[in-house]
């Protein structure tokens, strides 16, 4: 994607500093800025402080940490694997990335562990990008009927609205993203897309994230609050919603950014289609019900406390927006029921939210 | 209500300054500072800012701006009526506690017409405390009901679980508060409560306002993001709602801060009972539909883009959030439909959200 008329991924492997660059997504939108990785403790550092975060990227980002602890001889591979996984503890495509590597290494002889890790970690990176561009191909299908179908019915429409809810972009990828990648090809069709974008508390990725790449991409959006959606939904001024996903289960439930639930039940209430995009390595088989099963980071209490923005000067800041004294609450994630979703959008097709179409995806 | 120890109203009419002091709920919770109200311009730009607000506190302080106008002829009390109602478009206590005012005066004489008025808004300030300790005792049963219920289905249960959104507190009020009144009462009837505070942005009243009235009145409450209620409903974690309301149509549609609808939908989803608390000069009794007929306002983009919080010197500081080129859209309220109500709590008792239970209630 695009930053100031620059071609770039989100991670690269620097193979002249043997370093993987990235973006430090906790400066942005203010300050962009790339940091560069050296080893197995700058990763953990990175996913933990959400330098590095959306969970596509993370699981990309801790393959390129089990080769720096097999390089720097700092871990075996399955006690790397052990910490890299305790970075993060819903998103599923750290626990896929990690497995999926260490498949690969296991017959791997231990002089070249570490160089077969790299190649690994490599393909993993080129595949999440590809995969994220398959997804926008199959949203973009939907993006195309959505809005013959608004043009049929109102010859004088503007533009289709989109909502989406934290930053699911190709922020959150390696490229192109997952909900907004149907998106961007939906503009490169010539489609009119205009997007809402939930502001997203407390870590604000919306606000920070999502209108920094919008922007970047030329695409009209609006910055709302959170509380905004349910609204504009009643007054007919969303015609879908995209969002990604953290960890779906075989039926369809989806874990996503908190607040997801509750742009779900809005959309529903409105009659509003409510899709989210994913790659299948979301998807976690062994789970069904996602209310029950899926274990919800709790995070710290100061990003609800504590607010960064820019001052006068354009330094970076922080300011205390809660009372010291207030107990706070921070869930990161809940939990939307399958009976919420109008679809899946993954790399392989679109799928109805039930384990019959998604397993049949995932067969294919 | 209590503020470190002493009793206090929100606005009180100073006799010896014959002006009206008022708490600046714009410097809260960080700092609390009163500000002398003397003309009616002053009035205006306390309401329009927000230094007071809450639907019943911004009626009488209107009021008495109807008081300053008369009694310093800046204008007649028609054109100081129409210049105070267009200060805020959305709540109706503000055109009530106006007209109120005006029914009162019409036959008096021009000689005694300010003076005549200042009795009138200190009636209404007298009022709307005793209304609003009313919606509390109200309130109370349902409160005392549901600690009961839970306790026969739970033993060991700690506490009653209260989710309210904004503050609809005594701040929003002369005294008690409309939502929160209820949840006082509780208190001093020994019911264990504990509430979940919306931070509520835009502007932040939970966090700011809620948060700080019930430290003050020491009642445990947790802070979380507009984005938690959901996720803390479908584990079982709320017991009920209650909010309170701007403009409630005759049919009970409630018009609340911008998200109050999202939680009531999320209450209908868990089954948890979902309140409105209110005096009954909140409803409109010319108006049906919510929706289609109270007109929302749009406040400034500052209030998304900017966020007020103190820096670690304690000095209040405005940081900006968003990218300054970002396109905002700040639509301060939103419509809850009836049917989405569990019950209305007002001062005569407690109204089923339709019509004849309403009426019934006015007629009372």
């Amino acid at each position: 994607m695009r930053v100031n008329e620059q071609q770039l991924r989100t991670i690269e492997y620097d193979a002249a500093r043997d370093g993987l660059t990235i973006i430090d997504q906790t400066r942005l939108p203010h300050h962009f800025e790339t940091v560069l990785l050296r080893s197995l403790g700058d990763v953990c550092h990175a996913i933990s402080t959400m330098q590095v975060r959306g969970a596509p990227l993370i699981g990309v980002t801790a393959a390129y940490g089990l080769y720096f602890a097999l390089r720097d001889g700092d871990a075996s591979l399955s006690s790397a694997c052990r910490i890299l996984n305790e970075t993060r503890p819903t998103a599923v495509n750290l626990a896929w990335a990690l497995t999926s590597m260490s498949t690969r290494l296991e017959t791997v002889a231990s002089a070249h562990l570490a160089s077969e890790a790299l190649v690994h970690a490599n393909a993993l990176a080129q595949e999440d990008a590809m995969i994220c561009e398959a997804i926008g191909e199959q949203g973009l299908s939907l993006l195309q009927e959505a809005w013959e179908a608004k043009k049929a019915k109102d010859g004088d429409a503007q533009a289709l609205n989109i909502l989406t809810h934290c930053n699911a972009g190709w922020l959150a990828t390696v490229d192109w993203g997952t909900a907004l990648a149907p998106i961007y090809k939906a503009k490169l069709a010539g489609i009119p897309v205009h997007v809402w974008v939930d502001e997203t508390r407390p870590r604000n990725q919306g606000a920070f994230l999502t209108a920094w790449e919008l922007k970047h991409q030329g695409i009209p959006h609006t910055v709302i609050v959170d509380n905004a959606g349910g609204h504009l939904m009643q007054n007919g001024l969303v015609d879908l919603c995209i969002v990604g996903s953290d960890r779906t289960t075989i039926r369809g439930d989806v874990c996503n950014k908190i607040g997801t639930y509750l742009k779900a039940l809005a959309a529903a209430d409105n009659h509003i289609p409510f899709y989210v995009a994913l790659p299948l390595s979301t998807i976690d088989a062994s789970l069904h019900d996602g209310l029950k099963e899926i274990p919800i980071e709790q995070r710290s209490a100061s990003e609800i406390t504590h607010m960064q923005g820019i001052d006068e000067h354009g330094e970076l800041r922080s300011v205390q927006v809660a009372l010291s004294e207030s107990v706070v609450d921070n869930a990161g994630f809940d939990v939307t029921p399958a009976r919420l979703v109008t679809a899946l959008i993954t790399e392989k097709g679109i799928a109805l939210p039930n384990e019959s179409s998604l397993r049949e995806l995932l067969a294919r």
